[in-house]
């Protein structure tokens, strides 16, 4: 099997025949950690026009351009739906943070929502680099599009301006609650197709939520389960961290509501 | 709602009118780092005994012992079953497979067994490190017991000697599967009593398996879709690094067949 050419995120449109100049991280990257050489391909993907494989071409020290010879994917090979639900965290300690933003973009997150909660300790967000983490994510798990970062928002406005046909996952620390299996069981569409995915899904977006270290606070509770939107769930007798709640919830929320009946794109069969 | 006293994993045995002596490491964790003071409460746990609550007192500089006071949850509490399936994995680098073992611990696995496989370029396991890492976790998730770290092994030895009553869920990377919440859903007991696992559990082993970064070989893919106990199942269309799938398929198997349906105990109303 031909070793796939590396896959990089830019922001410039993509199509037939145009050539897309490189940022200077990207130049060192191929240049000096793959030592790439002119006319290697690299695969290109901007969140709107599919990938690209391009030749490239080296300009002196520091620049790059690719010459885009052929489309791999069409952008719609990843349905909309397939890219799958929002994620609200809790802004947590920077290392687990990043491994929550790492694995969420590989578990196919559309939008990455922090909110600030009762007990959240953690105020700083450092959104480059989270978007940067997202980047080098959705590169190497061949992701068509990068998860958006929103800007940290208070929790109780975000639930007031909820919009009215959007639900809400909410992997309760206590409390009653039903398993998260048999909750997102409930809302299995029925018309799914050969490839395990709704054609006719209902048009309501769907977000997972999990709480800081220490969980929400009782008022948070109290607000969350009095919500129509709001889908409490179990994740089991132990106490998971924030991140791992985050990725088993989205893991379950995939393996049911989600696009895991399909396959990874074979590349070389297009 | 009362602070929950520090949990700590120890090797002696745990019963009334007990006093347990700590290790050096402890006596700096619970002095240096926690400052706490004599007759603080210490809850211990060591996979056979339950979970006991003591009292401190400090003896010198470096020593610590605990009178044992009260057993807080019997450890069939945690039923064998619960303690979910086994984890291979394939050896990867250091900083992802510290990860891999810490989230398993918290996802309930009873095992963590390292496999050499043909792409396997990671050889040498910090068994001290992993294991230190499974008893951190376990501490802080509430688990009674600390997973298990086999010596790693050639998957192709492992696969030779399995006990043919075992099912081995394999996260395949290519070729024909069935999504993994449609595999499992063929296995969830019948008899599933109020809080949600088997009674009559089939006497089954459980272990999922994940390959190495570029996955299994060709051959290893070959001899694992031959073997009558091998389930490959798929985990989506994005190429998942080697801990996201280990954790995502932990997740929904706990979710499908494990202990999902429980609620981590609260030990104030025991």
């Amino acid at each position: 099997m031909a070793k796939s050419p590396p896959r990089l995120f830019v922001e410039e449109p993509l199509g037939a025949d145009l050539t897309v100049g490189l940022t200077l991280a990207h130049v060192h990257y191929l240049k000096s950690v793959l030592r790439l050489k002119p006319n290697d391909m690299v695969a290109l993907f901007n969140g709107r026009d599919g990938e690209w494989h391009g030749e490239l071409t080296w300009h002196g020290k520091s620049e790059a351009l690719v010459a885009l010879k052929r489309r791999m994917c069409p952008q719609e090979i990843e349905n909309p739906v397939a890219v799958g639900p929002t994620l609200m965290f809790a802004p947590i300690k920077r290392g687990p943070m990043e491994i929550l933003v790492q694995k969420a973009t590989e578990l196919g997150v559309r939008r990455l929502c922090p909110v600030i909660t009762e007990y959240t300790d953690v105020v700083r967000i450092n959104a480059e680099r989270l978007h940067a983490t997202a980047v080098e994510a959705a590169e190497q798990c061949e992701r068509l599009s990068v998860p958006s970062l929103q800007e940290a928002k208070p929790l109780m406005d975000i639930l007031d301006d909820w919009p009215e046909s959007d639900r809400l996952i909410w992997a309760a620390e206590a409390g009653p609650v039903r398993p998260i299996a048999e909750a997102l069981a409930d809302f299995k569409p029925v018309g799914a197709d050969a490839e395990g995915f709704a054609k006719d899904t209902p048009s309501c977006g769907w977000t997972i939520a999990v709480g800081p270290v220490g969980g929400f606070s009782p008022v948070e509770q109290e607000v969350l389960r009095s919500l129509p939107f709001v889908i409490p769930v179990g994740l089991g007798p132990r106490l998971l961290k924030a991140e791992t709640a985050a990725l088993a919830a989205l893991s379950c929320w995939q393996s049911v509501l989600g696009d895991w009946a399909m396959r990874p794109i074979d590349r070389n069969h297009q």
